[in-house]
């Protein structure tokens, strides 16, 4: 199995995206613009990052729709943006609380009001305007993602449910982000905790949270079946986030749109750093411990770095775990659907989490 | 009519509010302290804010309830502390946005966490992380707060409805939030400017979002009513909002739990800020601009500041237009509600906002 088909699901849904995106936010602005020309800007700014985004999450909303039988296909088109609104605040969000300046190419939204509060000549520090504005953004997309699938055309006893487990993964995900915060000596972490903070903070959101809110607005209600699409689910967002720790390394910056050196310079503790830690040698882990979280690494010592990973094994050892869980993952798709279609789909889309490139 | 019908209304709820906050979080401990030790700390410190609330705004789910005829007591009292989550979460945000140590006599979150941080040496700067932390405690906030509406036991069809106007409010603040921070320059803005920010960033939410989700969880859906609780609800918000400043000059900082003087050393843009500098004397207007946003002002001069304010007549002015609300908000109380006990307490209530203390 390729990732064709997943590459073309995903390709699909772009212009619909897109397209609901730009509906909803447009249905917004005359709001905004009687409050003033600062939250015109702010809505602008915001739909801009969330068009920027790759739409697996919404993409996903309408794949557990259809792959569980639903058909109405504009409905749930048109209800899955509320998932590209959502990763859009999650990520304003988390680009303040790891000072990253860039995101999807574009300066991230506290950088960009930095230089907004600079030209406005604002009576706060330009920084910590830009940061603050940043939160507030943030804010107003999570409300607005809530918003959009209250609005649902959806029965509203289905859009309820929907709401109780995206509350659920919400409320998980921003715990998820304080564990990745608290960013303690890599020496007292453990493999286990670290594969959990990546779960909880990006792994269940991307991937089990939108598949199990499209099956619920598609009527799911048997707990077998909801069972098996978390497990699957879960099985695709550690597939994800494996990929996510590679390419946060090894990823092509013109691709990605970030830096691939963030990871490493902000001494986040990943799989590939863990391991490492543990199976190099004394004269690998002194190189590691002086480039990680280190801001003034070079490009040359990154370069160094990368080949230190592929010569302890690490590399490896990492990209052959995000394989064994497509694996895993393949296992739970009869008990989602019996549908060949959507089967041959989601077992596209584990491989595709492992080849993607950003 | 005094304010000692609304003081015992307030009363009434508020081991309430203590019963239902506690039994909420208690129900999310469990699931947070499988994530580990931090996710439940958060909680705790989340809990512990949330119930430091004076409780008005959940008060005025009930009340909103009550007065539209509302009977099931139980359920309304249990829903209504989404406000109180709500509330506390705006102000995590909104202490991290202003920089503000003391809130509710506690260390404001970020204040807690940068305590926290450098006990447990996380690998970030202490003040960077502490402010990290507080944007995820705030968001993790808005998710229950949302969480906690949406498991309402009130009939599905009205929850949503509810959740809507819930979502149309907490935008409008989330602007007004940045609004408010994106502080210009005195001479530039109008009265008028000055009272939207203040109405978006925390009347309407305070006063028309709480009343309206209990008329609305009541069962109201005849406009003429919702529009007279909404009117009703804004000349109670200009009131709040007008003591709100008054109180952040004038205020005991024993009793409000924050500094009497943020307002004055933050810069905040304030009606009694304005109108003294549309009116002061050049001698008094020359003292304004020296302590005006100085976070070096002495308490002598926070004195002086004061007997200026009073002097130019500008307490008086602000305290005249909060009692023209109170005059004003009456006049939609029989549209409201026919019944004398909830007239009265509404009534009362308007009062209650220019009267109180903290």
């Amino acid at each position: 199995m390729s990732s064709n088909l997943a590459v073309n699901y995903l390709k699909e849904y772009s212009p619909f995206k897109e397209k609901f995106l730009d509906k909803y936010i447009n249905e917004k602005l005359p709001e905004a613009k009687k409050l003033g020309v600062i939250s015109e800007d702010q809505l602008k700014r915001f739909l801009e990052m969330s068009k920027e985004g790759k739409g697996i999450r919404g993409a996903l909303v309408t794949l557990g729709y259809e792959a569980c039988g639903g058909t109405d296909k504009e409905t749930i088109l048109d209800t899955s943006i509320f998932m590209e609104l959502f990763h859009a605040a999650i990520l304003i969000h988390d680009d303040v609380e790891d000072s990253s300046p860039l995101r999807r190419k574009l300066p991230t939204i506290h950088k960009q009001y930095e230089s907004f509060g600079k030209k406005l000549s604002v009576q706060t520090e330009y920084k910590h305007y830009g940061e603050a504005m940043a939160i507030n953004v943030g804010d107003i997309g999570y409300f607005m993602s809530y918003e959009k699938l209250i609005n649902s055309n959806f029965p509203v006893g289905l859009v309820n449910r929907a709401l109780r487990i995206y509350s659920k993964y919400a409320i998980r995900l921003a715990h998820g982000q304080a564990l990745d915060i608290t960013t303690l000596p890599i020496e007292h972490i453990n493999e286990e905790e670290i594969l959990n903070i990546l779960m909880s903070k990006s792994g269940e959101y991307t991937c089990i949270l939108p598949l199990t809110i499209g099956a619920t607005l598609a009527g799911v209600t048997e707990h077998k079946k909801l069972k098996a699409i978390e497990q699957y689910g879960t099985s695709l967002g550690w597939a994800f986030q494996i990929l996510d720790d590679i390419l946060g390394l090894f990823g092509d910056e013109a691709i990605t749109g970030k830096p691939a050196t963030s990871d490493l310079t902000e001494g986040k503790n990943t799989l590939l750093m863990l391991h490492l830690s543990k199976n190099g040698t004394a004269k690998q882990k002194a190189f590691q411990k002086r480039v990680f979280g280190n801001p003034n690494t070079t490009l040359e010592e990154i370069e160094k770095m990368r080949q230190i990973l592929k010569d302890a094994g690490s590399y490896d050892y990492v990209i052959n775990k995000g394989w064994k869980y497509v694996k895993e993952g393949k296992k739970y798709i009869p008990q989602i659907t019996a549908d060949k279609k959507y089967q041959d789909i989601l077992e596209s889309l584990l491989v595709f989490m492992m080849e993607r490139i950003n």
